[in-house]
């Protein structure tokens, strides 16, 4: 009889509930005899033992759902070594209801800060396995993560309604797309949608170089200009400035976020009226794309299939089209970045798209 | 032969184009021969004359295409009888276009500013057969306007979305809503989306009684809220100001929009974490569902019918499943609201709906 | 304490467990105390005492899931009065059943056949009250039935990707719709897809009068033709055939289904290739849209308030806009057809479609 | 001054337009001076000379539309060294056309009759560049092709509606799905609809094994089954015939489609009513989804690159994540399969999925 523990941590997205279906599903196909418990809220409820047993009936019907029945919490990463406000030592609490639920893994889906608890926990002797989900993508170690294609989707069907109106109405438009501090959310959902100018933290921007790219339009006559902007986008002038005076900016920052600062700059420089859409949570939430669901599906198979071979300490990862394993210490702490120079960011400069730069 | 010229004013919406090709199709079919003179950005093409002709070319395959081909503008209804920065008289200015254009008829597509123009028109003696576009559905004479069930849909898949995340992370989340002074948009939407709390303009809310309903959910043990806001909604403190401190309210508004301020407001007073999604203008955006493909097909068909009999001087409406026409100068000035006894209301309730009140 | 028994029968349809919720919310809400059992598989859970008990878990997050959470069947509507295999009489094993479990009243989603069933066990003296499902939106005492619009959109999506390859092409498509007897679905799916050819059951068809519409789009330079065809279309030749005539008839069909046998007609007329496409059972399933989401909720809701009400021996109906209540008794066994002088009828016409007379 | 030449051949799919207009804004954008002819309908453009000249407004606003503006045709690979009917040698004819307008280049979107057909032209001496599009995903050379993500999602969409409405009713339901003679297309949406049996031509299957997979669910209580089956799926017993003796069966063949045969099949072995659904043509119409539309868009500018590097006899191609060119004369008359050993059919055993082998 196998015991195993499962968690979802960190923002939720599109298909941790098929990911976590797969982990089921494979591990009961085997055979193997199997308790599963699910905590609840991501690593709090292993914190404080919050639980319940789930059976297969839980898992009956969700590979389509979204969200995750297990819920999710942002909790604690960086402040995971630290006592509680009762002086709770979190880790040794965490490893204590592992012991005490007499588990023989945990299964954590979560993204960057959920990666680097679920390594930490690893090094302290639990076996763990984990699988990469985030909506930005920027897990380093895997080609993709899960929650990516569907957010792509929502973002897309954004920009294309936005692309009516604007059009309609002979706008400049400005789309904020999530993604943390990586351009992959943005960069894919700009190209789907056709975005003319498309700003992702990778590439620091000019907006001297945006409004020409609005004029340059003005000119072929086209009525309107659609712009995807990351909500990690940067100007070149703050990219330069120290982490202290990049800090003191913020804390004076008068705009909700950077789109209406660029927006605003827009306006100002070329006269155009510009408008500003912050689609914002729903990007991570709706039903898994079909792609996320037979992706998440695959990485779960073989999640449990790790478990089964007593294989812990890894992530489940997409390399070349391929899944495979990746040890934890090696990913955590790490962001996978856009690279400028990558062959999208040349084939999205050949057909046309303005970065700022 | 005849000459017709047409033009969408004010927001853009779903089914604008369905709705001119029904109009031609219908003047086509009929096997009259006839010219279109398309004025581009609303009422502006007319002033300025600022037009293309259009052939039958121009509206083949455009029954699912969102926005407008003739591109659409909100100027200017207010000041349509003030001249212009060169002093140019407006309505003498369209009605001179008209003429010189020998046109027979112009036709209208437009919400409640555009009616009040379009009338104005008639009344000065040009031929003008209107139809009722807008999402809020508060056009007065018409039982619905095209392009609202499309905004419904779109603003309920927002509400579906943020569902999925607010149940994953047990939070309190609020979606404002377009409508304008109206709430048909955000009644709609919030019960297609299964929302806990719907403010509307006309049931101004307390926000004592929303805490309730919260409050009520988490001893149910729902661990989170759906509000759907309307982006006119109004607190019974507020509603009770005269004008003039109204204005003076608004004048030192610190919250983007509404929901910003029932946010604070909630989180003071409950103690939840509560956040909002603003979507914006694409709930005007996107291709028209099937509904109003069909709505807005018929609706332009039965205009094209009043062209052909020389009826002019109406709106085509829609009126217990039938389409009739409406004197043009009954429904100018005037919006329909939601009736805060109607029957939908009062079977939110019954569900369960906190409406604030 | 009351005991509320409730049953789903017929072909499914989307919205049926968004109508439960309505039933199930409206109720509760009322602080009525109350129990719910689900018979499974429509009458056939009554008749064989085949139920269970439903908790409000059970109706939470069923708004947008498609199907019913109780099964469905379609049996046994015809031979309802006669005794099973077994000899059962069924409708007194319905009757025992009811009291044993000392119902206070019987809730009916379903179309035709059930609606029947419903009057029948209404007037042996149970307390039922009834909601109008179907896709068809055949039902007698109703402007509408809910699961018609969500199959109006399957519908129009499938026209709508068939179109594009057609285009492609330049072929001639015809896409079977669902719908019964009757023509509603076929001729709004037809409408919001742009078919050039709509034939529905109420407007016989003549195949000259089909290829002529073909061939004068061929002259127009239109390269393809869709053709909507509900799966009731005749044509006019077997419309005036007697009752036998027409058996004898279709005991020799040779067609999978009236489509086929449309599309070789027109194919040796006119030469052109033709192919044909049926979606079938797709149409009756997935998600409900918005429009049946808040629809049949508020038919759900005004059931519940029935109840509460003890008003019995109704089935709830929407009639020019407003929730209504019908005598079971006035709509059993009837239908609703579309009107062939229905307005829109004449506004398809007017928009240029050809309905084969 | 570039003249380019460019056709869509073979069936049409999803994002063919999105292709083009990558390959037309990367050489746009390049600055250099360009001249495009669209052939019509395919080969058949090329060799009749049936041609017009495209504008950077044809290639406007297509990013998002399905089928392809130039229009497709299947004829004539197979026959291409054949005269025609009117004794007109078309490879003659062809080059004859190319010469005429003074082509720099010829593009050719197409599948594998249409790459086969491409490597002969470039043999010819022609410069030809082609580009990877088929819904079926079997294009040797390439890890992927465009059309085929988003012909995944209308099978699975399919496969969800039909599976609301199999569980409502407890019953088999067959789905059968596009891919020719491979089974790339089922494989992912039967995993993405989450499918018990996946039939592909690739893994020929035993109708005991199908059976005893519909038994076990039985009895673990699963009122019903979703089988998906690949258009070219084949039995054990079929897949050992000798081709003569397949074509004797297939000459006699009573059922409409291999769907039909495994329907009765099961139906006779396990008592299951089971019903058949064939989307067909649907799942190549629509839409392209945001996948396809940037992945077609990168290979557009890359084939767009190619031909400004004056590269030819190449199909752009997809590897490892990486668009890549590879010669026309190592693509052609070659299939890529699904290969049994491949580790996502290992993943989907470990799901349950059945293969029937």
């Amino acid at each position: 009889m196998m015991r195993i523990g499962m968690l979802t941590s960190g923002g939720d997205c599109q298909a941790l509930n098929a990911a976590m279906r797969g982990v089921v599903k494979c591990i009961a196909h085997s055979g193997e005899e199997v308790e599963f418990y699910g905590f609840k809220n991501g690593y709090k409820g292993l914190i404080y033992g919050d639980f319940r047993m789930l059976t297969s009936h839980d898992f009956s019907g969700i590979l389509t759902k979204g969200g995750t029945i297990l819920g999710s919490s942002r909790t604690p990463f960086k402040t995971i070594r630290e006592p509680d406000e009762n002086g709770l030592d979190k880790v040794e609490a965490m490893k204590q209801n592992y012991y005490k639920l007499q588990l023989d893994c945990l299964v954590v889906l979560g993204g960057n800060g959920s990666q680097k608890t679920a390594n930490l926990l690893s090094e302290e002797g639990l076996n763990v396995v984990s699988l990469p989900k985030t909506i930005d993508n920027d897990l380093w170690g895997t080609d993709m993560t899960f929650g990516f294609q569907s957010a792509v989707d929502v973002a897309t069907q954004v920009i294309d309604n936005i692309h009516t109106t604007a059009d309609s109405h002979g706008r400049v438009f400005i789309i904020e797309v999530m993604g943390h501090k990586v351009g992959w959310l943005t960069l894919n959902a700009g190209l789907a949608g056709g975005a003319d100018v498309i700003l992702i933290p990778e590439i620091p921007y000019d907006i001297n170089k945006i409004c020409e790219a609005i004029e340059a339009r003005d000119k072929r006559g086209s009525r309107f200009t659609i712009i995807a902007v990351a909500e990690g986008a940067i100007s070149k002038k703050d990219a330069k400035l120290s982490k202290k005076e990049y800090k003191e900016k913020m804390a004076n920052y008068k705009y909700p976020s950077v789109s209406y600062e660029i927006a605003e700059a827009i306006q100002k420089k070329s006269g155009h009226e510009v408008r500003v859409t912050v689609p914002g949570h729903m990007q991570r939430g709706g039903a898994p794309d079909p792609y996320d669901r037979v992706f998440a599906s695959r990485l779960g198979a073989e999640a449990g299939q790790l478990i089964l071979d007593k294989e812990y300490g890894y992530m489940v990862a997409y390399k070349n089209r391929e899944i495979v394993k990746v040890p934890l210490n090696e990913i955590a702490g790490k962001l996978k970045y856009v690279s400028p120079d990558a062959s999208i960011i040349k084939e999205a400069k050949m057909l046309g798209v303005c970065f700022g730069d």
